[in-house]
């Protein structure tokens, strides 16, 4: 079944410890389509301007993205993001920011994706999300994301979107702000009140916890002797695991622990290169490869 | 088969979130031996004072820990720790250190200790350390941690005790400070070169992970709904995790990985009370049930 996924496409010049990269292909839409494309079809909905380069469009067209909702806005820039990582990879200090054409994104969907079973909002503003929501008929599964910066300027607008999706997929420092709670029981607790089944809290390096009515599944992250940009690893985590639910069309716990792990193994994979570029490469035999991985590394008899 | 366990027995006051305790029994070797009384006999070497409370003599009596290597110095005080948590629950500020007698020790075993099959050095100088090394004849199993100060003032000391241990058990800082490296893996790697085939790092509420000749194991920490003082959680752990050993006699890959789950498991209940209170009324009902839960917590199927 197809994804379609709303958010932004964008250029990063990232610095890391392991080097530094100019307008590489970024943005959490990009991150995730890219993932997600490795378990079904994906269709995108996004801006970039004028500036985008074909090499890119080809990039997506040869993971079998649909771009009929990639809007092309020829008297403007593709939003644009400078961040700098320090030794500990978790935080991007933030250098510049330029939303470009992104700034006046509307996300008008192509009817032929009115019909889409599976929705994943990226990181975009509230509104937004519920426009989109609005816009699709009778999906089948619905997540969303967000961000820090929506969460103490909209918090209100922020829970109606959570209110609105079957599951919220964000990370620790998310949850605690939208909940006020600083543990994270008591934070998912509260976000699962509000209404999505399913929480899935993203932490980093330290794995992925998943909160449904069955109870909590912890998710180590898979330790990696290098990590060169962990820039999109949220997003590429969100796509494996929507992916794998989309691919097997199954929501139940066991199919969701497995999603976690799936989206955990994306993430791995992506913060080994820079942008998207480990997606490239990467193969069906080492996605599974790396999960019988993850369950060696989890694995343990009482 | 029992446990030698040397280090500090101390008195803590300590504010958390949760509230303010005043002279509550702390210490790393008070922690641990608690912990690994709930598996086998534990005979603790360490020092206290002419302040050192008969209610407290008694706790340890009562869990059936020999105390003949617990030294009483009657013209010097107890090891006094003064420190505040904040809401992150992970670090405590240091507002107070006394050392008192613990200044002065010089750990000197009892001759039926020294044939003590299982031996954890608790956070001592590395000279102590290495001098308990010497006297213990022909240990099945020993381990060891350290803290920062100490990798800090003496580092070659500190290489020096996880060079001649069987394992190494601490936390990730102090991992990333004795080897140089951020990276886990790296750090794990560099460490374990050192000479220990074992190594543990502590990640707090992020679990443990386990490096040995077979590869990685990586536990999550429970996820609980109030954390009412972390103090003393690592000895708790490192407890739990000897204790398992000791009781079972099984050094392998998949019982160490058990063991990392009972470490877990007793710093779970550690820090949901003050000081080593959780483990007053703790029962082996309970250990067995929360184990069970971190399967739970922790189990998928591909």
């Amino acid at each position: 079944m197809s994804i379609l996924v709303v958010g932004s496409v964008a250029y990063d010049d990232l610095e890391t410890p392991a080097g530094i990269r100019k307008r590489a292909l970024g943005g959490a839409a990009a991150h995730f389509a890219a993932s997600a494309s490795f378990f079904t079809n994906v269709r995108l909905v996004g801006v970039v301007g004028h500036d985008f380069e074909d090499e890119h469009i080809n990039f997506f067209k040869s993971r079998n993205i649909c771009l009929k909702g990639l809007k092309f806005v020829p008297n403007g820039k593709t939003f644009y993001w400078k961040g700098r990582y320090g030794n500990q990879l978790n935080e991007a200090e933030n250098l510049e920011t330029h939303l470009g054409v992104f700034a006046d994104f509307k996300p008008s969907l192509p009817d032929e994706y009115k019909n889409s079973e599976y929705l994943f909002l990226a990181c975009i503003l509230p509104e937004l999300q519920i426009d989109v929501l609005r816009q699709v008929k009778n999906p089948k599964f619905t997540a969303c994301d967000t961000r820090e910066f929506f969460i103490n300027g909209e918090p209100e607008a922020v829970k109606k979107v959570m209110g609105k999706v079957d599951a919220v997929i964000i990370n620790d420092q998310e949850a605690r702000l939208v909940s006020g709670e600083w543990n994270l029981v008591k934070a998912a607790k509260y976000i699962r009140s509000i209404g999505p089944k399913i929480l899935v809290i993203k932490r980093g390096e330290y794995g992925a916890a998943l909160f449904t009515d069955s109870g909590m599944f912890c998710a180590p992250a898979m330790p990696l002797p290098e990590v060169k940009d962990p820039t999109g690893a949220g997003d590429s985590f969100a796509g494996g695991f929507m992916g794998h639910l989309a691919r097997t069309g199954i929501v139940d716990e066991e199919n969701l622990r497995r999603a976690v792990i799936v989206g955990s193994t994306m993430a791995s994979f992506h913060v080994e290169d820079f942008s998207l570029d480990r997606l490239r490469t990467l193969t069906w035999a080492e996605i599974e490869n790396r999960m019988k991985h993850f369950k060696e590394l989890s694995h343990f008899e009482l």
